[in-house]
């Protein structure tokens, strides 16, 4: 296929494999094979000190946290300065990991339909030790097997040119709150349908269709996952109106979902050019500073020789952890994990417009952002940290997504972060939906878009945070539970 | 006017326009009034050297040079380290200017035709002292009046929201080679056909087919209006073929350029995303490091009081000069300017496939470049600093646009770089087209694009450099010379 017709193609097969409930087995199947590859392997987890971190050390010139080989990444401090939000300045411990790793799906069609093959992969701070990963997620010292471990499978097809067709390569952001600048690439590549591979025990095709049924559960789907799908765009089809009857009469969030995502730009309230103008004005009005300063010069942090944290307990500690996973390319470790502060709210207010669903979507400085703006979910924060719990204290829509109605509520699981650096930390990731005749007061920082508007600026590296991307992959797909494939 | 419906209009005004050889006066009367007011003003400039520059000094711990008040720009060293090009390292001075500042033309429609309001301004820099520049085009520095002088005329259309419909609101890269990091808005802003304004002695109205006929001479807009001009798109339109027939059947390069900016998907190459994931490649394979150090500790650099030079002549040399402009907000000043090596050239190879003109785009690492790679033109380099000439030295594609036969020549100007930080820096911008059947071998960080496929990269920041963005601007436009507006 020439890369001129790729994209007639992608569209068309990104939505029969969204529309497919069931795809080389069934979901329950899935499940089944799922708790058994869960159960054959042999993990452990335990929570050890810092200071007695195998291959790792704390600095005594700095009191970082760094491997001894250099590489993988570093826990290190920085100053932040910003004049957006609440507090103006402040001193955090962040991670720093320079290295642009792949998170990737390899596709397939199969009998017709578009197939990803996901992993039953361990990571040591997920809260069910297994979850859903994408095909493969190394990050550039698994690359050059720096720990000594073997290549992970199939990255061949994501660094071979030619041996497999890229359909998405992206540079997306991760947590700026937690990390420095990191981006991975997000990756879908596919081989020929008539290819035959060799599959791995903790591997298996799923559809698009069976990924959002998954995402309808908590802590299934792992984060890595979730960004990846959030690529997955349906606008070269045409409008909604186009596509005819889709069995989803019965699902109407699911139906307006997709009509979101293929909108034409004249049915969307805010012209494409104009949120552009918009996320200008907001990089240009935001401004943040960051400067490198050695963890232990930050005086709200503190480092007893077992973790690393704030003298009031708040925001994340830092934690060691040994590790054992029969199925790894190294079979133990030990290294350091975050510890998030528990209760995070990831947030979505919807509303429709000219019938169409827009999201509300927030301009907003994180203090590891690349380029100082991202955009993010309506709401994103965890209100333990918020201890005034007045106006000033509390971000915009805090009150209406906490006590909304449950009528408005059209998604609510528990999700978790990366499991490779963060320890049990999942968070309520909720999507509202509120009445068309509400008038809601927006700050200027906040925008309406539809899911087309968003997808078309994931296209792009750092436009939209992780969250927020996370967030829309959990998005009910028109094809949630038919059975019209 | 909703901004739903503001794609719509925007570009059929834009190509409406664009057909515009006239407006509301002929493109003679522009040039005569030029000439007039280029004479009705006093304008001086004499080299001074750095170490008498008034308001500037060379910090002595440091040798950085830099305004009195901290604030306009500083001169400062960086150390850069990227394996994209045949030199791993060097060190060099480059200018930091971290504000922010406005390129912006007001526009209006006038008898049903988009008009630009342009400004004959002076610049220190500028080989012939005035040019045809944006209508504000402005540091955060003259937003504030650090220098005491009066506010910009007209700077209230861009700041102060609702005195004008947003239309374009971009941030855009300068020069990698001499800026760190620096970016500036591209604004166009729009005031109501019936709302009747001032215009200064210094501004004039001025349709975009004007300011294309004014782009085939020598020197006449300079880059601020050409980077602002890349921001122009006719996406919207659909496909050149349902434009209909414009006039210009004697000018096939002209409608080619039309063709090719209004291009659909499949006729294009290479499919956007692809061109997208090539660039994330580009992004990942090409590492830039750069590290700002003292400029005094720069080894080949030499400063004698008088300028700060290559000891072997090489590249760019930081001089000072004294302007006097009875014209501009502050009537006279001092300040340092760059002086680069003559003969700079600026070009595009382009060529039609699938019946559509392609333009070969550059991955390109430039030191000062916020996010490492950006994309170029073609060819951009200087031969007098490439002194060994053979292969190992030259970068690709350089035989081919030196020695290009005249026939292949669709575009060939002198354009200067930007006179309020750049000495008499005048590049040749040129835009070759070889034959349909010609293959040319194309190293991996080159790819064939669409002007539509640029500019869509062109919304986005980063993206396309100044030199890409500037010469895309210089391409004739189909209405050259037609009068059927």
């Amino acid at each position: 296929m020439s890369s001129a017709n790729l994209h007639k193609w992608r569209e068309i097969a990104f939505l029969r494999s969204a529309l497919a409930p069931a795809g080389v087995g069934t979901t329950d199947e899935f499940l089944d094979w799922f708790a058994a590859r869960s159960a054959a392997n042999n993990f452990e987890v335990q929570r050890v000190p810092i200071s007695s971190l195998e291959g790792w050390r704390v600095e005594p010139q700095t009191g970082n946290v760094v491997h001894e080989s250099g590489r993988f990444f570093r826990i290190e401090g920085i100053d932040v300065a910003t004049n957006f939000g609440p507090t103006p300045a402040w001193s955090q411990p962040i991670i720093n990991q320079p290295e642009i790793g792949i998170l990737g799906f390899l596709a397939q069609e199969i009998d017709g339909v578009l197939h990803f093959l996901v992993q039953a992969k361990m990571e040591p701070g997920n809260i069910n030790l297994v979850q859903v990963s994408p095909t493969v997620q190394a990050t550039h010292s698994n690359f050059t097997q720096v720990h000594g471990g073997s290549r992970p499978p199939y990255l061949e097809y994501f660094l071979d040119a030619g041996r497999a067709q890229i359909v998405v390569d992206q540079l997306q952001s991760e947590q700026g709150a937690r990390f420095l600048k990191k981006r991975n690439r997000n990756m879908i590549v596919r081989i020929p349908s008539d290819e035959s591979i060799r599959i791995g025990d903790d591997f298996l095709w799923l559809t698009l269709g069976q990924l959002a049924q998954l995402l309808q559960r908590d802590n299934v789907v792992n984060m890595d996952t979730r960004t990846v799908l959030s690529s997955v765009r349906f606008a070269g089809l045409g409008s909604r109106e186009s596509l005819g009857p889709l069995d989803a009469a019965d699902q109407p969030f699911a139906e307006a979902v997709l009509g979101s995502a293929t909108a034409d730009s004249d049915k969307a309230l805010n012209d494409f050019d104009s949120a552009v103008s918009w996320f200008t004005r907001m990089r240009v009005e935001f401004k943040l500073e960051t400067r490198s300063v050695p963890l232990q010069s930050l005086d709200a942090w503190e480092y007893d020789g077992q973790t690393i944290h704030h003298r009031d307990g708040h925001y994340f500690t830092v934690i060691g952890v040994s590790a054992v996973a029969s199925n790894r390319e190294v079979g133990s470790w030990q290294q350091p994990l975050i510890e998030s502060a528990k209760g995070g709210i990831i947030a979505f207010i919807c509303q429709r417009h000219n019938g169409i669903l827009h999201f509300l979507v927030q301009a907003r400085v994180e203090p590891g952002n690349f380029d100082g703006v991202e955009m993010a979910p309506t709401l994103q924060c965890t209100p333990s940290n918020h201890e005034r719990r007045d106006a000033s204290d509390l971000p915009p829509f805090f009150n209406e997504v906490m006590s909304a109605p449950p009528e408005q509520i059209r998604y609510d699981s528990l999700q978790s972060e990366e499991g490779g650096r963060f320890y049990h930390d999942q968070n309520r990731y909720l999507v509202l939906e509120i009445d068309e005749q509400d008038r809601l007061e927006i700050p200027a920082n906040y925008l309406w878009m539809t899911i087309r508007q968003l997808k078309e600026f994931i296209r792009f590296n750092n436009l939209l945070n992780i969250e927020a991307r996370g967030l829309i992959s959990c998005l009910p797909l028109a094809a949630l539970g038919s059975t019209s494939a």
